[in-house]
């Protein structure tokens, strides 16, 4: 063990944190729970966090980038129009956060305890959200009384609520644990922006 | 207490079992847990049920037909037209699931663990829901090649979504949690519907 690198070290803690959050729940890490899970000696994580909450709040924040990056991955300027943009994206959230168990273990943790660390991890993700959410927003069209904002929130939230319970049992009739599932998922998402979205060239509306 | 009729009994074991699910988490709901918050001989729940997951299920089931009883407490009849249908229905959904934190609690622990008392909870209440969905899914137009349903789901469940963490941070930048944000929440809902409703008087699009 005393050959390992820092790096080794760390990524080692890291990951058995991830492990006790999908099996468990995020509130089970410790510094002891997680030197057992890596069967570590707990002196090196003492070394390293102050205490449970700091190794939960470094744990948690790996995750504060992972709604951005997703965002940040899908080129708006490699799709013709708007509408094919919002597919692709819909796709690829749908499917990275269905494949992604320690988002999905931080994101329940952030629904049911309400402490100054979910707090703290809720509030950072969507802070920095919102530095590149007007990328999306901007092709909303803003005709229709309502914050873009408020459309695209109602849609992401909806879309994480589904991914998050889809084990538990089919929603509104419509079992969402399948592939099956997951692309009328992405579809539905879709299909529900494509009357906001500007200059789309398949729609054309007038609602008030 | 023995003065107590049996009914005045059982109310006060679901009342301090709620206290628990809201304070706690539902998980927390036990004979003793219970017994001791409702200052009462854990013998009288010894003889009401079987073990604590007996309690939990009876607990929960209370609150099977909430989601329906909401859905049948507007008479679509009631309304000019599917839009205005469409924004009362919002309305009422948004203020109560505001307003119950029992219920959110019980859709806290649904997503959270994954047992066959959340499942049971959960599909359940999608059952129960499944039998009065067609009065609103049958005003969404099927032309759009998606499920009606499909689209209610993402609706339903991004109301959920926003609604149950509403105290931890903002959302897509926007605070939700006041009287506004709530506001903002129930027009966005009616606002997305809106292009999709059969027969609006307000709206006339093609989308294909």
């Amino acid at each position: 063990m005393s050959r390992r690198t820092n790096k080794e070290i760390e990524q080692s803690i890291y990951q058995a944190a991830g492990k006790i959050a999908v099996k468990k729940g995020v509130e089970h890490i410790s510094l002891r729970s997680v030197a057992e899970e890596a069967e570590m000696d707990i002196g090196v994580l003492n070394r390293r966090f102050k205490d449970d909450d700091d190794l939960i709040r470094e744990y948690t924040k790996r995750y504060d980038f992972f709604i951005n990056d997703l965002l940040v991955s899908v080129n708006p300027d490699e799709f013709t129009s708007p509408r094919s943009y919002f597919e692709s994206l819909a796709n690829v959230f749908v499917k990275q956060l269905h494949r992604n168990k320690e988002m999905q273990a931080i994101m329940r943790w952030e629904m049911s305890y309400d402490t100054a660390l979910t707090r703290r991890s809720a509030r950072k993700r969507d802070e920095l959200l919102s530095e590149v959410l007007p990328q999306i927003s901007s092709r909303i069209s803003p005709s229709y009384g309502c914050d873009p904002n408020a459309i695209l929130a109602v849609l992401v939230a909806g879309m994480y609520y589904i991914v998050l319970r889809e084990n538990r049992s089919s929603f509104c009739g419509i079992v969402f644990n399948s592939k099956e599932g997951r692309k009328t998922l992405s579809e539905a998402l879709s299909i529900i922006i494509a009357p906001f979205l500007e200059d789309s060239s398949t729609s054309s509306r007038s609602l008030d």
